[in-house]
């Protein structure tokens, strides 16, 4: 079996590509410590979304991991969390755009971040910004003190090679980015990798 | 000053109604143990619309209260939390509807739920139903493990006439229920009740 392309999202940018039902998608954090941005719609009727609340609901965890399905706004399964190096993703925060990185970061000349990337990178597909949902930030470390209800935004724990293994359970538009925000990334920008295809992991 | 108008959501239903900007928007739950989903829509572009994903990331908490802002997924925000007797709502979590009704409660008569609630009352306004996103659930209690992310539906903490009290950041259209979630509210149904207009408690 020919292990699939290997395909570099440069730093601080996106891309956007098609995925039918039952392929596999690997997101991997080639240099570790780098979050990912993932976005889906139904290829067949763009107002069909990925959706972090039912998705939440139905897992009755904020954290999810293999075994895990991601869910549409329309309570049907995406993806499927088929293998996960990590363990520690986020699917409560929005992408960083233009607007956070003004809150956030007043001093930092500002970046279109995520979300401007994903916009252009779904542009093509037919998909407008307003259309842009939360999205499941792959790597992403989003601690939540119980008490409180206070969250922090950390490096991620994902090491140098690190995965995160999905399969479509329909046909898909993807959005993935190789995430622009300071904190959420330990404060350095890289690349993230990804592959459309077996993965030997599953084997 | 005139005490506002008084008005009545009966058990699982839903309504939906305009509030300009400034105007003070009143959720009672009148007996206590009763959740209420709302949503906001820009009442000039319903394409701007109530975001969990920003409003948590500008308030860097999942429990809002006095003092924070709902923000619109274009980082606006549509509505201020001005008083609040309870201190523990959700934002996390999609409206129930029919296909959850299925998962969480296969033995009892399937519903509609708050999502088929909000998209009827929201009908009228031009909001397709594929536009509802998470609301802000209002007295409801949905508390996290920090450890695991495993999330629980718990009774709300709302005591009988204990209220939370919105301002409007700008003209809105407001689809509000009185949840039809055995879970979320205790085992029982009870109504919601709302006013629009000035709040003594503001003064």
């Amino acid at each position: 079996m020919q292990a699939p392309t290997i395909h570099e999202i440069p730093e601080r940018s996106g891309a956007a590509f098609r995925l039918a039902r039952g392929e596999i998608l690997t997101v991997i954090d080639p240099r570790g410590e780098q979050v990912a941005d993932l976005l889906a719609f139904a290829a067949d009727d763009l107002d069909e979304v990925i959706s972090s609340g039912r998705t939440l609901d139905y897992a009755e965890t904020i954290y999810l991991t293999t075994g895990h399905k991601l869910y549409s706004n329309r309570s049907q399964p995406m993806l499927e969390i088929v293998a996960d190096d990590v363990g520690r993703h986020d699917f409560l925060l929005t992408p960083c755009s233009y607007d956070t990185f003004h809150h956030f970061y007043p001093t930092l000349p500002p970046h279109r971040g995520c979300f401007g990337n994903l916009a252009a990178a779904l542009e093509p597909y037919g998909v407008m910004p307003d259309r842009i949902p939360t999205a499941f930030n792959c790597f992403m470390n989003v601690p939540i003190d119980a008490e409180t209800g206070k969250l922090r935004v950390l490096p991620p724990i994902s090491k140098a090679g690190d995965q995160i293994v999905f399969r479509a359970a329909m046909d898909l538009v993807i959005g993935l980015t190789a995430c622009s925000a300071p904190d959420s990334n330990g404060g350095t920008f890289k690349p993230i990798h990804y592959a459309i295809g077996p993965n030997p992991r599953l084997d």
